[in-house]
């Protein structure tokens, strides 16, 4: 079975923040299903397990990434943005290489990457450029998956980005990345517009479905749904899979049902990346005396191995 | 004990709908916290329970509404609209003359008020007509209340319909009304803005609640809140009431988490109107063999209680 274990690139996010103690907490649970592949070096390696009073476990494989620096927990530091945007190219860099097979990524800090002068505001930008292709942001957990159609825009510009043919693409491309005969698609107005009272996005909507539907020859797309009711228990009793138009219009139900379990998901790219869905927590980095929930890590990392086995 | 109980008017809905079975069924549960006074006449109970193979409890006092017909269960009807909306201003006229203290609504049809000519698309509508004033919408349970700044609007109009003068009234008003000492308000855009990033309508909104705050001389209003984690566990253990910008935005998530429990209650005016949170469910009317669940009913009447109390 050993062998079998999928190879998986840990990039170790901003080591003034939680990450680096979640990755080495989970490394025994972890490691039982893949063999992770640390993005860091062994000296800051080092560092940080002495803050932590934790012990380097035996079998933490280390990739190589330059850099040293003093840690600064809870800091905003240009020296751990830099550490850490070099971190996540190595894992792409790995992924792109096939010496691994997935990468999870560990929180940055934007404002750390804004001061290290790089000029992406995440990793789905960086994912996004390096490959040249239109990556579809996903987050969710085992119970339910939201898709963003729109993803970090104002929400007065949202309407104007529904249209038949960019989204009948979209839902293309999602259904190929989650394979899954039943996806729900959002409505963008409330109750649906009610026959085209309150708005008129949802032809659209509509067209985009039958499109991809038409095209898969099956009815795998179901909707316009009204969107307040699309999250309810009943809904998702019967659905787990959803595509909403914007970004609050997912991620409210989502949080509100999820909000621990939850991980991020960059589909519709050569390699596989998962992501906590949480950030550097800064104000509890390096503490004691505090739980720390380790659920979007091991989900991540659990993710990205059912993905490897879908492909 | 007995005469201190309130009087409550109940407007008894579509009667092809599932209203007055909800009604009988809750009756003595409803009867021992409060006096229910049915807005219906003898013959049309006596049809309803006949069809339901129901008794109709012996204290079921009755405040007379014109009108027979034939209950057709789960049709859109002229006759059944007309009577439903009768009922509810005889309600709201007992209301107004102080013979009730509060009134309880069952669900109507949309189309069959369309059907009888009333040029009306629901109950608040109707009260904010008769009373002149600008109800507040409010929809949620005892664990959870979401108020509408904006309700049935096409998305795309939401951003226009922010400034600060509006929602500065909006949440005084809605202040005055619950009196509780601590409520959210959400932002419009995603991680509300990022500091004008994405979107700048959260500078009306801090303004707004300043403004609020400055009047009430206490930091009542909390926010703007980033929408997406406005109700995760953790937020919603400090937070009960919410302002949500749009329709979606606060019922997506609340509907998520208690639809069944879910209630729709009218603030800011002269009398009290709670209601359910769910349609006629015309495909279950008059139907054996199936649960009905009347959780949002007798929640709507508990709630009419707190809402009595705290004038």
């Amino acid at each position: 079975m050993e062998n079998k274990k999928i190879k998986i690139a840990v990039s170790i996010g901003d080591l003034n923040g939680v990450g680096v103690e979640i990755a080495l907490k989970s490394h025994g649970k972890i490691s039982k299903f893949c063999t992770p592949v640390y993005c860091i070096n062994k000296k800051m390696l080092k560092k940080a397990s002495n803050l932590l009073s934790l012990e380097i476990p035996n079998d933490f494989n280390i990739h190589e990434v330059k850099g040293e620096f003093d840690i600064k927990p809870g800091k905003v530091s240009k020296k751990s943005g830099k550490f850490s945007y070099d971190s996540f190219t190595e894992a792409i860099e790995l992924a792109k290489n096939k010496e691994v097979e997935a990468i999870v990524t560990l929180p940055i800090n934007k404002e750390s990457w804004n001061k290290a002068k790089i000029k992406y505001k995440g990793h789905t930008e960086v994912l996004r450029d390096f490959f040249g292709r239109n990556a579809i942001m996903m987050l969710g957990c085992k119970k339910l998956f939201v898709a963003l159609f729109t993803e970090h825009v104002p929400l007065k510009k949202v309407a104007k980005a529904i249209n038949e043919k960019d989204l009948t693409k979209f839902l293309l491309d999602f259904y190929k990345s989650v394979n899954s005969d039943k996806i729900g698609v959002l409505a963008l107005n409330p109750h649906a517009s009610d026959n085209g009272v309150l708005g008129n996005e949802e032809v659209e909507i509509f067209k985009a479905i039958k499109n991809a539907n038409k095209k898969l020859q099956k009815d795998i797309f179901k909707g316009p749904l009204v969107p307040d009711t699309a999250f309810s228990p009943a809904s998702r009793k019967n659905l787990k899979y959803f595509v909403a138009m914007y970004h609050d219009q997912g991620l409210a139900p989502l949080k509100a049902l999820y909000f621990d379990q939850s991980i991020n998901v960059s589909l519709n790219l050569p390699i596989i990346r998962t992501s906590v869905d949480h950030g550097t927590a800064f104000d509890i980095a390096y503490k004691q005396n505090r739980e720390l929930n380790c659920k979007s890590y091991i989900n991540a990392v659990k993710e990205a191995i059912i993905l490897q086995d879908k492909r």
